[in-house]
């Protein structure tokens, strides 16, 4: 029998698992992406407020295949990975399409993740600042360090103030931990590079169009999150709506227009799906709907997971946070063994280990099982899970002396204005 | 008295130490700049062969300023930074024009530094990579990894040889230590990356003018150097010109053409000279010519440092190395006190400590007085003295990681295609 070809589209944490998970399966697997790392999304935000540099986040994904390819045994094919950016998919034909090549493929795994949604508010893709990738989260670093330079050497105190402000638009964990990490940069030991600037003139506005934050998690949890970003400095609109984003503004749909160079968008996701010949039944944020068993509804050779795949659990929608991806990784791998042995493949069933968020130094909220909790407690497993998680001892230790640098000594390790 | 405004423009090594210098003189001193950080130019080809993270040998302006403003006495002025480019130079008005504000000088010191020069040839400057800034050493870093990702998919034998020839013009310092760094990167652990790449095919050329290389240094040491690199397995061209560069090949004069996907460019330098309001005598590659004391020839409250000043010692132009650069912001801060006090500035002359380069691991050669070495103990010093030299604990650090990374495991730390 001729060896299987696996194709994985997306080395986010889903596809990684998959191609790991595939590794000793005898199959020839070959995963595609369009970078050639592997980028630790849930620390982009770090990198936005000049915790840590972009590298330390991202992953080199020859380093990481090489590393589980050598704990194959030897009769088994390399893992092989190819830099494409995926264009269309024929079903049909079974390819996948890329800029560089077309890929035939027996079995196809789609882990293309999301990607940034705008909620049709009018200059929101002009002018706000999403953070979904490293290069995004770079150019926020970027453009909040070219505020503070603008602002002081800026005589028109307007102007000044409007340098000044930063809007965060969305209070789920991303805007949640955005708004912490940012306050506690701009009023902590930073400022002593700013010697003519008066940083307690900056503002840090969160709009959220819910009435909490942290909509995901308990509501006492979204209530400490208020209370203490609130101490922090941090203004709260909730029940607030954006209605325009400009150059030097944003628009509240109470008609209040805020002045703000800097607007930081964390409110919408949506599938980033891919081109397919055949139409695909889609949900909610354009994900595809997927069987139980992470297989296409259309396609029965074809699985998607992570935040690409609509799969409902005790009838709620899954969340999209990475630990969904990895066990996901899992069971597709699990399921394509299945498929190759002529076997049926197992539904998928989420274990939910609990959530997390970080809110700022030594303080964070989170949820295991039906046990929630706030504070350092929070805080340290935020650090520390993550800590765990990320690839590389390299990446480990030079984001540990970030961290001290960070909590510790209450300063920002990084200040590059390096265009990316 | 009212306080003298000194404006020092440029924060290389020799605009920096100028600023440094004059952080106790009571003047009110502004440092321009056209981007925030100080980038360290002698490891520049370490972050174009994946040794260094940019981040690592680019230090925020603001934070040296900060630290060497602390020691100044209390009554005395700060040092300010801003963040601009000079657009011209006013001397009649005593004016510095930027991009963001016109700043008045009682006393002006440019420190602009060099930039590169393709000596006429076609297609120099859009074709082949320089390595002058940060930008552009990760653009050729981006471009080398590029082309290994392309040649594991390029099937055409002669398109993937192509892909594969790396084309070094210039046998300076930078153009020997770019070939050992590169041909050591490609033939190294590194390799373990690229599994269905046979990295033996590299072809690693260096093109060179004159008869031999490191021509600023003994004869003795480029026969070394070139038994070194050749036995690194690099390809040596000397005394031959390159007539053209495409995009896919670089044309010599002896018309043979050698097809190569990367040209690094490190054969020319000249003068970075701002525009000023008034002709300025200049010399070689626009240099501006400077009296002894480092004052423009026209202009006695204008001083000149670095690359972008002429001044002949032993009737010998200096050479552009950063210990001129820094030896002249000490003088330059000298002299310009002596005129504050009504003194008359006194000449500089430059104390050579000696030079160095590195080939590769554990071989470079250098000469300190009439002392000639090559070998072990020149690559320790050159690793020594730089590493010495870093601004930062911080960088020293993440450097000597590094370091270990390369010389020890033979391997590179970084492999991110990160467009910058």
């Amino acid at each position: 029998m001729k060896t299987p070809r696996i194709v994985i589209v997306g080395a986010g944490f889903g596809g990684l698992q998959t191609a790991q998970s595939l590794a000793n399966s005898g199959a020839d697997v070959c995963l595609v992406d369009r970078n050639n790392y592997h980028t630790f999304v849930p620390l982009l935000y770090q990198v936005a407020t000049s915790q840590l540099e972009p590298e330390y986040i991202a992953y080199p994904i020859r380093t990481i295949v090489r590393r589980f390819s050598a704990k194959r045994h030897q009769d088994k094919p390399k893992t092989r990975f190819l830099l494409a950016e995926v264009q269309r998919i024929d079903f049909s034909a079974q390819i996948v399409e890329t800029d560089r090549c077309a890929i035939a493929y027996d079995f196809l795994v789609l882990a293309t993740g999301s990607k940034t949604q705008y909620l049709g508010v009018t200059g929101a893709s002009e002018y706000a600042f999403p953070m979904r990738t490293l290069a995004e989260a770079v150019r926020l670093r970027n453009q909040i360090l070219t505020c503070l330079e603008q602002a002081s050497q800026e005589s028109d105190p307007a102007l000044r103030q409007q340098l000044l402000t930063f809007t965060i638009v969305g209070g789920g964990a991303t805007g949640v931990e955005m708004a912490g990490a940012l306050i506690e940069m701009l009023r902590g030991k930073f400022r002593r590079d700013y010697p003519t600037l008066d940083l307690q003139q900056v503002k840090l506005i969160v709009v959220q169009s819910g009435d909490r934050l942290l909509a995901e998690l308990p509501k006492k949890l979204g209530v400490y999150t208020y209370k203490k970003l609130r101490h922090l400095g941090v203004e709260i609109h909730l029940q607030t709506r954006v209605s325009q984003v400009t150059k030097e503004s944003v628009h509240l749909q109470n008609n209040e227009v805020i002045p703000t160079a800097t607007v930081i968008w964390t409110a919408g996701l949506e599938a980033n799906s891919p081109q397919t010949s055949e139409d695909i039944s889609t949900d909610k944020k354009e994900k595809f709907v997927v069987h139980p068993t992470l297989q296409l509804l259309e396609q029965p050779n074809v699985y998607a997971i992570g935040d690409l795949a609509y799969l409902e659990q005790n009838s709620k929608p899954l969340a999209g946070v990475a630990p969904e991806a990895l066990q996901q990784g899992v069971a597709v791998a699990r399921n394509i063994q299945q498929q190759l042995r002529g076997k049926s493949p197992k539904p998928f069933s989420y274990f939910n280990k609990g959530r997390l968020a970080i809110i700022g130094c030594y303080s964070g909220v989170g949820k295991i099982g039906n046990f929630a909790f706030t504070g350092f407690l929070a805080w340290l497993m935020w650090l520390g899970v993550h800590w765990v998680y990320l690839p590389g001892y390299r990446s480990r230790l030079v984001v540990l002396l970030s961290w001290i640098y960070t909590y510790l000594l209450g300063d920002r390790a990084v200040r590059l204005i390096l265009p990316i």
